[in-house]
């Protein structure tokens, strides 16, 4: 069993749906993705927070096997996000953004992460991304996500890094942009070309997209009634993406198709287990027999039994 | 084997999208939805055209096997509609609808009509959709769709109607609109409490919702990089839906859920074809020897082998 080293954000969010709200909680890329992720390998979280990080956070995370040697604590406050999600819970509204401590973040590994073979570089500049990269010894498996702000303003850096990249993990809205295709499937298959053997698009509710070999895969999202808060959703779905891959006993065989859409299903079963509650909630209280349950009903929602037409 | 009746317009479409533009071209809720579903069962088309309607058309249709019984030609212009895609080929815009003769059109079935064990009421005036389904003898299964002009205008007539439909299909923001739900998922489950007992949610691209004994399944769409115009996607979705279920040897069995999802992929499959050409052009050319081959292939990218964890 392999482990994976994630850097991305530690966040203090504060969220308000038409369920109602969350203040200053736990949140931040590679939070959720630790989160989903340690439920199939070992996970370093490299990442930095003020001062000001609750030490029951901390506590938390490494309860649930989350290590935290590569959290830097450094003078100032947390990076806070906050956000509102009308009727529909479509993209969410950014009511304000403070980097703080993450602005001045200068990630430098330790001996044990940079000998991860697998590494997932949470939506950050690309250079900060970049950096990470050239310190890691000889990684099997480089993944990495990006946003829009970063397709506006640093997209020849951001090809540059995909270029070195295994898998990509973007949304939507952001693959038809940096692709500059109108059509998803197109944006999917174009932006396969730049570099990346695997590029997956996270569609929320509408499912996902799979590039494996050239081939175009599509799923749905595990259906749900009961969607609380969507925050978060895009980099738990990568935690049981990349998780479920990295515990692959051979991470050769990690990229092949058949591996990859499981991947997919546990990517989904985990995003759909965070959006039904604020924060972290849900990821915190979630053991490896939920998952099971859910991946079985999914498998079986999704199950087709031959119907060729006779000849 | 069953057959079907479908009553709805017969059109003269003319489409411009980004790849080009057809004029006064075959189209139309009961020719695309004949078209896909002659594919499994012998179609009845009740319809109305006016006198210009040509010649040729009625020609393609009959040598397809869409038995044009219940077709009147009525003095006057035959039903004509336009519109426009903007890139990515979301909703279409409107740009002109004339009635013209399916105005005064008031179905009147032939007996062979009256007694078919499946009939489709494709998008209509509720109240017409009810004159036709008074007539019916004793249908085995009754489907029907709708779009937002009756949600907004006809409500409680179409609540009406549903309490005596067992199968509805709905496009994703009709659902929504008639549920007054913001959710998808949600909007599909009430939906399936007004009445019928199959909920099918059509969200093209993004795939298909299928509600069946209380049960929420999801479905992603054929993925295609080739979308050329999808008018008629919808129709044509319903099509291979309910042609698939009426060439079931025992229409009792035909919603059962194992067949259900089967005909979701069936209509999606239809529905992959007809957008890859203006107008009807490929479900024209469309044999059955295409359909099993797009049917195993999407199987194929759907199935996922065991992957549980472990214990």
């Amino acid at each position: 069993m392999s482990s994976i080293v994630v850097v991305g954000t530690v966040a203090l969010d504060s969220v308000k749906t038409p369920s109602g709200q969350s203040r200053e909680a736990l949140g931040g890329s590679a939070v959720y993705f630790s989160l989903a992720a340690r439920l199939f390998v070992p996970v370093h979280l490299v990442g930095v927070v003020g001062q000001d990080f609750p030490e029951e956070h901390k506590h938390s995370l490494r309860t649930r096997g989350v290590n935290l040697e590569g959290l830097d604590v450094l003078p100032g406050k947390t990076f806070r996000w906050a956000g509102a999600y009308g009727k529909g819970l479509g993209a969410a509204k950014t009511l304000e953004t403070q980097l703080n401590v993450f602005e001045v973040f200068r990630p430098k590994l330790k001996p044990a992460h940079k000998a991860a073979p697998v590494v997932f570089l949470a939506n950050a500049y690309p250079e900060l991304q970049w950096e990470v990269l050239s310190q890691m010894t000889e990684p099997s498996i480089i993944a990495c996500d990006t946003m829009n702000y970063w397709i506006n303003s640093k997209r020849p850096a951001l090809k540059e890094l995909l270029s070195r990249v295994d898998i990509f993990l973007i949304n939507e809205a952001e693959a038809r942009k940096l692709a500059r295709e109108a059509d998803t499937c197109r944006a999917a298959r174009k932006l396969a070309e730049w570099g990346p053997s695997v590029v997956v698009v996270k569609k929320g509710e509408h499912g996902a997209l799979l590039v494996a070999d050239g081939r175009l895969y599509a799923f749905p999202a595990y259906p749900l009634v009961d969607v609380i808060d969507p925050t978060g959703a895009g980099d738990t779905f990568a935690g049981g993406f990349l998780g479920y891959l990295a515990s692959s006993g051979n991470l050769k065989e990690a990229l092949e198709p058949a591996r990859l859409k499981r991947a997919v299903l546990y990517g989904s079963i985990l995003a759909s287990f965070n959006v039904q509650d604020f924060s972290t909630r849900r990821l915190e209280k979630l053991n490896p027999d939920d998952l099971r349950h859910r991946y079985r009903d999914f498998v079986d929602l999704l199950t087709v039994e031959d119907g060729i037409l006779a000849a």
